[in-house]
C-alpha cells in the first residue's frame, strides 16, 4: 500500500448558514484546503463528496458542488455511510491514492440541515435508524435511542445525569475556543442539568444541534506531499465496521459493537496495542452526538475499561492535560454536526492538530505524534476509526 | 497497482418487482455472485452498494442490504453517482483491493425504482439534471434532455428516427434471448417506429424502462484469485470524469464530453489505441437509456467517427457479426435499467461473455480478450468506461 499524507485541510464556518447555497457553503472548506496545500482546483485528480442530502431538492450534490468548485471535469461521485459519511468520503479517497490510481485527490463532505423539507429534521434523521420496524412502529428518533444508551448505562455502571453534562461542558469550553464552532459559549454543569429533558435522561445541552457546514481534506500520495508540504501528515490506518440496524439484536445498549470492531481493526494496522491506545495517541476527536456517545466511545475505543468511561468525564481527564484530550475542537456538541462533513471535519482538526497550528487553550501538546478519529454512522450502523501520525 | 479480478457475478431478475423487498431483491445478485465465486458472504472483507434511493422510505440502503446478506460486520457504504451509481462502486470496490486494503470486496448495485413515492419516476430522476434551472423553470425531464441530444444529432449529421430504432430493435433481439431482461420479445422496426412519441422525436421504443434489480460483483486480489478460480477476469482500467450539470455551458449537444473524457482516460491505461479501439474490444455494453445514447456512445467511444455513429445502427454492424457486438444482454433498453445497479449488472455480464457461458445466440465471439462497459450519470453528469481482459 502506497504512503498517503493529508497536505491541505479546510472547514467552513458551522452553524445556521441560509446566507449560502450547498455549493457556495463547499467552497469555503475547498478553498481553505486548497490555499492550505498550495495548490489549484485543477490540480485535484479526483473527488468524493460525504453527503447524506435529502434536505434539499437538488438529489446530485457531488455534480453541482464539484462544478461550482472547478473540480469537474475531474471525476467526483457522492458517498454515503449516514453520519459516518464523511468518514466513509476520507476512506474512499484513500484508497485512489494508496492504490495508485491517483496522487492527488480531495474528501470532501457538506451538508445544509436547516434546509430538511420534513416536518423536522429530527423526523428525517429519524429513518436513518431502522425505518420499518423501530421508526414507523415505535417511533424512535436519534435523542430516544440514544436515551436508551444512556438508560442502560447508567443503570449498569451508576452513571450519573451529571456525568453525561461533564461531557458537555468540556466541548462546550473547548467550542468557545474555535472560531469555527456552532456554538461559542462556555456553559456550566448547572445550566447543563437545568436544560429541558429531550428524551430522558438526554437534556437540550446533551445533545449536538443541526448543522449547516461543510469540510475538505486533500490526500496526497507519498511522493507529491513530499514535494508540496513540509508538514504531511498521515494517514496510518482506517477501521471501519458495519453494526446490525435492529436493536433488538444488540447483546447490550452500553456501547457500539461496530465501534469496537473499527478500533481493533485499526489498532492493528497502525501497530497500537488495543491495550493501551492512550499510551500512542496525543489527541482524539469522537463522536458526540450526545454526550452519552462519547462515554461509550471511551471505552470502545479503549480509553477506559468497560463501565468506567464516565469517570473519564467526571475526573477531567479528556481535558488538555489529562489521560487523552477529546474533542478539542468542540466537539460535534458544541462545534456543531453537518452530517455529512463530520468524519472530514474530524481528519482536518486533527491534521492542524499535529501541525500545532489551532487556536491558543485548545492545542492538544504533541508528543507521541498520533490522533485518533471516531465517527460513527445511524445508531451504530457503521463505524470508522482513522488513524493520523506525524 | 495490485492487479484486480472479478471472480463472481450475479444478477437479479429485472422488472417489476413488488414481490421482494429491497434487501431480498439484493440478496438474488448477492447469493448468485457467491455462489459463482464458491464463497461465503463471511469471506467478504468489504462492500460497496451502487443505490440512488429515494424511492421508498428506507435512507439507509448499504445497511440493511448488508446486513440481510449476512454481510455485516464487513464495513459496507453506498455510493451514488446517478445512474452511473453501479460503476462508482465498482470502482471503489477495486481501489480497495488494488490498494492491498482488502483482498476480498464486493461491489453491489440494487434499485426498486418502482417503489417511487413522487408523483411519477420521470419526475424523480428528472432532478437528477440540473435541478434549480432546467428542472423547475424547464420542466426538463430525462426524455426531453435526450430528445434534446436526438435532435441536435438528426439535424447535425442526417441520422433518421427509423435509424434510432434500429438500436432498439437489435436490443430487444438480445434481450429476447436474455432470461433475466425485463423484456424478452423481439421488436420490429416498424412496432418500433409506430409507438407513441415520448418527447420527439424518441418515442416509447426509444427509451429504457423503469426497472427493479440488482447486480453483485466479488472482486479479489490477483492472489486469492488465482487460488479460487480458473477463470478471473481482470478489471484493465476504469476512466472517469465529470461534465457540466448545465447544458447551456455545452459545447454540442451531439455526445457527452464526459464519456469521451473517460473514454480516453480508460484507453491510455489498458493500452488500448484510441483510434481503433474494436481492434482490442470483443464486446461492449453501453448506456442505452435512449437510442440516441448508443449511438452518442458509439462516438464518444471511438467504435465510429463522429458523425458516423448512426450508420453502424443502420448498418446493423453492433450485432454479432459486425464491427463490435453492444448490448448482448439487451442494454438499458430491454434488459432494464434500475439506476443503481446498472453498471454492476454491466460488469457481470461482460464477465460472462468473457468466460463465454452466455445463453446461445447472444454469445459474443471471444478472440482478442477485451471487453468495454460504458455507464452515464445524469445527462452527462458522470462517465466511467471500464475495461476488462482475460
Amino acid at each position: 500500500m502506497r504512503r498517503v499524507a493529508v497536505v491541505g485541510v479546510g472547514i467552513s464556518k458551522f452553524g445556521y448558514r441560509p446566507d449560502v447555497s450547498l455549493p457556495e457553503l463547499a467552497w469555503e472548506a475547498v478553498k481553505e484546503a486548497l490555499d492550505d496545500a498550495r495548490l489549484d482546483a485543477k490540480d485535484i485528480e479526483a473527488y468524493v463528496v460525504g453527503n447524506v442530502g435529502g434536505w434539499s431538492s437538488e438529489p446530485l450534490p457531488a455534480v453541482v458542488v464539484g462544478e461550482y468548485c472547478g473540480l469537474a471535469p475531474s471525476s467526483g461521485i457522492r458517498v454515503e455511510a449516514a453520519c459516518a459519511s464523511g468518514s466513509s468520503a476520507v476512506r474512499t479517497a484513500y484508497h485512489m491514492v494508496a492504490s495508485g490510481e491517483a496522487d492527488i485527490v480531495m474528501a470532501m463532505g457538506v451538508e445544509k440541515m436547516n434546509e430538511s423539507p420534513t416536518p423536522t429534521v429530527v423526523e428525517f434523521i429519524g429513518r436513518a435508524g431502522n425505518y420499518f420496524w423501530e421508526f414507523e412502529n415505535f417511533g424512535l428518533t436519534f435523542p430516544g435511542y440514544y436515551a436508551l444508551h444512556a438508560t442502560a448505562y447508567m443503570n449498569k455502571y451508576g452513571a450519573t445525569e451529571a456525568d453525561l453534562c461533564e461531557v458537555a461542558v468540556k466541548n462546550h469550553y473547548y467550542g468557545s475556543l474555535n472560531p469555527k464552532a456552532q456554538f461559542q459559549k462556555p456553559i456550566t454543569l448547572e445550566e447543563c442539568l437545568k436544560s429541558r429533558y429531550v428524551a430522558w435522561p438526554l437534556k437540550l445541552y446533551d445533545s449536538s444541534p443541526i448543522t449547516d457546514g461543510s469540510a475538505a481534506v486533500i490526500l496526497a500520495s507519498e511522493e507529491v506531499a513530499k514535494k508540496i508540504t513540509d508538514t504531511p501528515v498521515w494517514i496510518k490506518a482506517i477501521g471501519a465496521a458495519n453494526g446490525t440496524s435492529n436493536l433488538s439484536k444488540r447483546e447490550d445498549f452500553t456501547g457500539l459493537e461496530a465501534a469496537r470492531l473499527a478500533a481493533q481493526r485499526a489498532y492493528r494496522k497502525a501497530g497500537i496495542d488495543p491495550n493501551e491506545p492512550v499510551k500512542y495517541l496525543d489527541v482524539a476527536e469522537v463522536h458526540d452526538c450526545f454526550t452519552i456517545a462519547e462515554i461509550m466511545a471511551y471505552e470502545d475505543l479503549g480509553f477506559a475499561k468497560r463501565g468506567e468511561g464516565y469517570k473519564l468525564a467526571r475526573e477531567k481527564q479528556t481535558y488538555i492535560g489529562g489521560v487523552i484530550p477529546v474533542n478539542l475542537s468542540g466537539g460535534l456538541k458544541a462545534k456543531g454536526h453537518p452530517i455529512g462533513a463530520t468524519g472530514v471535519a474530524m481528519i482536518a482538526e486533527l491534521t492542524r492538530q499535529l501541525r500545532q497550528e489551532v487556536e491558543r487553550g485548545r492545542q492538544a501538546p504533541i508528543k507521541k505524534g498520533m490522533a485518533l478519529a471516531h465517527n460513527v454512522g445511524g445508531t451504530g450502523h457503521y463505524a470508522f476509526v482513522t488513524i493520523l501520525s506525524l
